[in-house]
């Protein structure tokens, strides 16, 4: 059983404020609904905080990074060494990620979820590798059940943290060289969704580089078509919420995803208003998704990113992202960018005068 | 010679440090590309500061308020008395535009373009309106030419006033009611659009409201064919740029919209970063590019308003806004909502480590 695994339970959205909230929303001074996606935002944080006064506090973000065995089969322009070295990178603070938290003012955590290459400095990282990447999904399964368990369990514990310090709106983010191949099969398994329309440029692969990305990844979604696989570790029961979705994340997926897919679910039994990034990041959602559906109703999807796949999989979700930006960088940027209209969401809603406190008249109808 | 009569004067954008912003943003730690418009942001706004290091230093959003004759025809669902309670409500701090400059650490400035109601209370407001709003357009020109241009310089003059203090990004915001008229006829005139494409609901009209405005509009339209009007106060040569503008403005525009146009050129001429926020600031900004058409240069557009006809003439200018949030609230409200993309925009160029500085490889290609 996978709820007896001490994977967070994740409540449905208290609607018990919802009339209240939407009151106060349409009697501030504006014509009602004039303020769109910030009244949706200002309501959804007010029933996630089970509050008319919704806040922000102490945004964090917290990037996984982790190394994937598929590299090897040549699916990045770049060398998985990057994946190492940028750990660095924002351990040093020079990555976008760290310049956009530190000017929305977000609090930044690096997690090594499983890099492969050694890290020559680890000051200020969290390290706690599950393994020194995962294998090649292109010839057996990327890690076992057990891993995949342990990671979300680690991601969860990581969210718990930032909670126990008072944060009550949280972003993930990630750096994995190939992890676009591995949200790809997650994708298009968990979706349903044929590889071809799941696969991008990711980093930047030219048409070449793309049409062998496609023929890798679909050649190892037929060698593990669903039932096909024997592997050790815990075998959850069939019927069990995500025993599916557990069995596509150990197939295909990667540390720092699956550390994701648990920090969803805790972020969301902590009753965090949670800013959802682009391709990775959203299929790490999928695999929460299918453990627990009611976590969507926690999140915010941020941003739409340029990654071809990724406008499909927000469809599953119903979900139209808040920017658009032409973004395609990963590392929970697209969600940093969030932070700001969260804050602005829920200053309308704390701060404005109603048309009776303002002594301002109310239209004729 | 409208150019003798003191309206700024607008430079092209100086592209010289094009190249050299270009490789900076090309060599910072990411796939190139992949922070998509912030990456265009960060360069337009190094081009306009002329510098490889732009800030956003003192933001400001001047909120011009003015009313209109024309709502004495009953195009809005709100009394004209709104715009002064507005205004009022604005001086206490408690309107949206206040909850998003506080947030957003704009400067907030509030200007009387030309109220028809007594205030109660002046303080904290700069007053100085071209007159107690304007005619009727129905019957008759909404100002004077000289009316016209006193407000486009004093429009600019406000600037000017930011401009000495730092200021160098600018967001202008509009309070009228009954100025969606203004604007549609503005745009219907400048633009070459069918009044029927240019007319919303503004603040909320229902369907006969709707119609009704758009019949009001039509025949307003009809009733000022260019040519027709014989129009007291300085009449520029034909063959003077921005002086068929002028006309338009003067005949359909409100004080709050021709200062604003003023505000886009000395904007221009300061080299800030403009933002453009919805309809009405869209339509005072062709009024500024009917008079010099470099000012877009400087301009980004904020977000696209639900209002009907945004989009179109959003299209006369080629521009594809950085938000799109369902607002139409107006206020400078979605301009505000875009400063902290401006800001992330250049933390990434002054703060990114490049990938020699970074020690991270670049990709195999």
């Amino acid at each position: 059983m996978i709820s007896s695994l001490a994977l967070p339970a994740v409540e449905p959205l208290d609607q018990t404020l919802r009339g209240t909230l939407q009151h106060l929303i349409d009697t501030k001074t504006k014509p009602p609904g004039s303020l769109g996606r910030l009244e949706t935002l200002a309501r959804q944080m007010g029933l996630i905080q089970r509050t008319t006064r919704p806040t922000v506090q102490r945004p964090a973000m917290i990037v996984f990074a982790g190394d994937h065995g598929i590299a090897q089969e040549g699916v990045s322009p770049y060398p998985q060494a990057v994946t190492a070295q940028m750990v660095a990178n924002f351990l040093a603070g020079g990555a976008a990620i760290n310049a956009l938290s530190r000017v929305a003012d977000i609090t930044l955590e690096v997690v090594n979820a499983g890099i492969a290459t050694p890290l020559p400095n680890t000051e200020g990282l969290v390290d706690i590798p599950v393994a020194a990447g995962t294998r090649n999904f292109a010839h057996e399964p990327a890690m076992t059940h057990d891993q995949a368990l342990a990671a979300m369990r680690a991601g969860a514990e990581r969210v718990r943290h930032h909670a126990a310090l008072g944060t009550n709106v949280i972003g993930f983010g990630e750096m994995g060289i190939a992890n676009t191949s591995a949200a790809a099969c997650l994708m298009s398994r968990l979706c349903g969704v044929p590889i071809d329309e799941c696969v991008g440029r990711g980093t930047g692969l030219d048409n070449v580089g793309l049409v062998k990305k496609r023929n890798v990844l679909a050649l190892a979604l037929a060698r593990h078509a669903p039932g096909t696989d024997a592997r050790a570790g815990g075998t959850p029961g069939a019927a069990t919420p995500g025993a599916a979705a557990l069995d596509v994340l150990a197939t295909f997926g990667g540390f720092e995803i699956a550390m994701m897919a648990g920090a969803y679910l805790a972020a969301a039994e902590a009753r965090m208003t949670i800013l959802v990034d682009g391709f990775i990041a959203t299929s790490a959602l999928l695999v929460a998704d299918a453990f627990a559906p009611n976590v969507r109703e926690y999140c915010v999807f941020a941003h739409a990113s340029n990654e071809a796949g990724h406008r499909r999989m927000l469809d599953h979700f119903g979900a139209i992202p808040l920017l658009a930006l032409d973004m395609r960088l990963g590392e929970g940027t697209g969600a940093a960018l969030a932070v700001p209209l969260l804050r602005a969401a829920v200053a309308f809603l704390n701060e404005m005068a109603s048309f009776e406190s303002a002594g301002v008249a109310d239209r004729d109808a």
